[in-house]
């Protein structure tokens, strides 16, 4: 056990690596590195809900180990701008008023979320550039810049007392990218040269052979996609964060002549703060406001609109559906929906596709056409990865148990032992010392959900009920007794919601009553006056009795009155 | 407009055909064809229920036409034994007794459905083989053998007086099928050669180019991985019905000295009725009951399981989630996943996957291992179907409209004019003369739901409050009233389920408890004495406040007990 066996020479403090948070994704929402009096936070993000989770609109990370620790945690330095990795800052600043480090464009899109909360004027923002250093206690976090679906992804190499630890982000290796700057591997390479600990690596496509292909083959895709649509309107829809897809869209629409009008609050702000930050350019008068679109013929226009996973409020949703207010299909409208599905989604995104193609519009969609690139790594570019690197340890991150197993595979296929490599769990902690890593133990981890106002005021009861009212719906059964007596004063009423449609069961339903009333007479016979025991009689009852006659278990609520 | 301008030369009446039923599917769960005074049906499946559809079983076709004309009803005709064309009749026979016609092993699955509602003795079971016609009135059904992911599956040429249409059900063109026979080609040709008025072709894969791979490229897979496990279990799982892929794991299993045992009633019940019909060929003494697996080392078994698509009460799901009675994950099982995800069900077998890993268990699944292939045809397939029959007139079905508009492009691309292809809805009906077609009206059609013992009984209302309930859960309101008075006599008590932890909101429950009871003593004050309307005023005041509070809207179910 390389593991275990090695005597460390160096400092007797270890450091503790921690991920925190990400529902199934271990690594993905947050990790944290401890060493000694300082902690750092690696991202703070949110995940949406599992489809085992009605009603929760979105999900952070359980900080409960931070806030115990609040003292030593020097800063949160950010990859990229994305929800998963920036998403939670909001709820998490409120209690944990610490300094957040992170590149221009992800501090602009963080602003934004941070004005909605009235958080923007006290957060302490620090603007950093790839190359720079930034020290947080005795470690100190490197900035290094990376490809991604997004402009301005960063890796960072925190420079710690027992080695270096690199955390990729999420991340590809795109040599032809549309900012002009390839991944940093020379700087990858040097840190590999002088020595890495500890890599932390970007597993989505872990599982993936190959390379993924670069951002500027879309823009090809865009280009023919433009010259065949010589008299139509063309609909772009995409990710609302991905503003080098935005930069091609809206070169190609400056190629043929179109005006670009945006649409959809989460790209329209986006489209704001690219531009004011210099991450997009756009010729002058190429974008016009959605209302002017009426001035222009369909030729001279395109519309670049958020909704391409096809949530149901999105722009792209609304005018599928011919719900869009200022925007609806005319036939052989062109649109393309430059992105693929993420999983979850599937359903909701051919529901759209279906829905435009019914109103005439000639939709390109990814599998058909090659119309999206994704932002991860496959496989030869994760080998790259970890052979610039050199690490000696190795904890894949940002995936999947599926997929993070899937790069430990690859990790060992070029020679590291299967001890040097460390699938987590969320909230284990992995100690390094100089030439030693092992996990020891666990810390509060895991996710918090988000309804409304509440956070982590929903939890498995309430889910658990949810899933239950959804599944077979509810019959409430009221009785009003007398409290000194014990009988029944009024009632049984007995009123159901999503259980059955009421007016095809009247007939089960008054069966019901009676059936109810009589199990209350034996109640009254036998002197029983125990209401909780008369509510779960009641209870039984009814559910035996409509399990008998529907093969339904809808949830029973008895509530007896007393006057 | 080719299909109104030509003169009816033949007979004056029309052929009407009619997709009924199959949720997003056009042509998918039923087609009729009416004549005069004769109807016959195509198929009679069910569908799984979306996900906007909670607690639903299964969804079958309305058939109120049918019902209507039952007495014209000549006959149900089955194209395959697959749960999307068989899976309603066990519902549609109890109302509608008419003979059924399907090649022998449609029927022997069929005959295991109608056993379980008590049906087998009474229905009138026709078995045909392949090239094979039968009279149905003024119509004529020959049954002719395809290619598809189940055997004994037939595509049908129906001879009416206006001419023939051809109904391909769901195929592909296997060159080296498991079961020797390759579609029918040269019938297909003869048809065409004759004149065929309408062909109706599966579209499932009509976006797809290329060509679907045979089966045994599946054998192959199956072949490799066996071969690389010399010490290990093996677990296949794949769809209940798929004989050839079975007959493909057997005959791998028996070609490596391993027994093969199957978990799972569903396919316990195929492989059972497919062996006793000569369907499956298993060398003796190589079936093992799964309560046998004990007396056998790891590289002597091989279980065959359902689950392939992370079913939740799957004995797959259930092995990962160390649920299953007799079967545990060991270290290194070798776990092959034969299939891909149907859509909406990725998450679930991602899942599944997981956990598998997380046991230890080496997990082969699609993307990573071509483990799986389609049964349906891709564009060069198609296209061939096409120009075999080269019909008059076209219509794509099994799809939804995205594919089913593909299927048209594609046809298009062939020559057909764009009037002489129609994508219809369900229930849309298609009138055609010798040599013309149009869509003329619409009769009932759709789905209806079936959850438990109750069919059609759960509808759009009963859907919707199922929705709200599993959003934000349920707050029940009961106050006892004074009949004469209308004051109040006990409560208001708050009950809520689904909404919030109650521990954490005793704050807010309480508070809205006086905020109910300040409504109803303004409601005395006024006296107001109509019971809708003070449920309507608890309603609206308990809504607003808990928005307020909150920003969620639970169902509110105010009620009102008089004495």
């Amino acid at each position: 056990m390389a593991t275990r066996r090695g005597k460390s020479k160096g400092p007797k403090t270890k450091l503790r690596v921690i991920p925190l948070g990400g529902l199934e994704e271990i690594g993905k929402n947050m990790t944290i590195l401890e060493y000694g009096e300082d902690i750092v936070v690696i991202d703070c993000g949110m995940s949406f809900p599992e489809d085992d989770m009605p009603g929760i609109d979105l999900v952070i990370p359980d900080v409960s180990y931070l806030m115990k620790n609040q003292e030593k945690v020097r800063g949160i330095v950010l990859t990229h701008g994305h929800e998963d990795h920036i998403g939670a800052l909001p709820y998490v600043l409120k209690d944990l008023d610490v300094p957040v480090f992170g590149t221009l464009l992800t501090l602009g899109l963080l602003k934004n979320k941070l004005e909605e909360h009235g958080l923007a004027e006290t957060a302490q923002l620090h603007t950093v550039v790839p190359g720079e250093t930034v020290k947080l206690g005795r470690m100190s976090v490197e900035f290094i810049h990376t490809n991604h679906s997004i402009a301005d992804s960063v890796a960072l190499a925190i420079h710690t007392p027992v080695g270096t630890v690199i955390h990729t982000g999420d991340f590809k290796v795109d040599y032809t990218p549309i900012d002009g700057e390839v991944l940093d591997l020379r700087r990858f390479a040097q840190l590999g040269s002088e020595g890495v600990l500890l890599l932390m690596s970007d597993s989505t496509n872990a599982d993936r052979p190959g390379f993924t292909q670069s951002e500027k083959t879309v823009g090809k895709a865009f280009e023919k996609a433009f010259e065949e649509t010589t008299k139509n309107r063309i609909l772009v829809a995409t990710f609302a964060s991905n503003i080098h897809r935005m930069q091609q869209v809206i070169n190609a629409a400056y190629a043929h002549g179109r005006k670009v009008a945006i649409l959809g609050r989460s790209m329209v702000n986006t489209v704001k703060t690219a531009s004011e930050l210099d991450y997009l350019d756009v010729p002058k008068g190429t974008l016009i406001d959605i209302t002017e679109i009426k001035h222009y013929k369909d030729e001279q226009l395109v519309i670049l609109s958020t909704g391409s996973q096809g949530e149901s409020m999105s722009a792209l949703t609304r005018i599928a559906l011919g719900e869009h207010r200022q925007v609806s299909i005319k036939p052989n409208d062109k649109v393309i929906i430059s992105a693929s599905a993420i999983p979850g989604n599937e359903r909701n995104v051919t529901r759209v596709i279906n829905e435009l193609i019914k109103q005439g519009a000639d939709v390109v969609y990814q599998g058909i056409e090659d119309i999206h690139v994704s932002g991860h790594a496959r496989q030869e570019e994760l080998k790259l990865m970890l052979a610039l690197t050199k690490p000696r340890f190795f904890m894949p991150v940002h995936g999947e148990f599926m997929h993070l197993t899937s790069h430990k595979n690859l990790a060992m296929t070029m020679g590291m032992k299967k001890e040097d490599i460390f699938v987590m769990k969320i909230g284990d902690v992995l100690e390094l010392g100089r030439n030693q890593a092992a996990i020891n133990g666990s810390v509060q981890a895991g996710q918090v959900m988000v309804d409304g106002l509440g956070v982590g005021d929903v939890g498995n009861i309430v889910l658990r009920d949810r899933k239950h009212l959804s599944q077979d719906g509810l019959i409430t059964v009221v009785v009003t007794m007398d409290k000194a007596s014990g009988t029944v004063i009024a009632g049984p009423d007995i009123i159901s919601r999503g259980f059955v449609y009421v007016r095809e069961a009247e007939g089960l339903m008054e069966e019901a009553r009676d059936v109810v009333l009589e199990a209350l007479e034996e109640c009254e016979a036998k002197n029983i006056t125990s209401w909780n025991y008369i509510k779960s009689v009641i209870k039984d009852t009814l559910k035996n009795y409509v399990w008998q006659k529907t093969k339904r278990s809808p949830m029973i609520l008895p509530i007896i009155m007393e006057v």
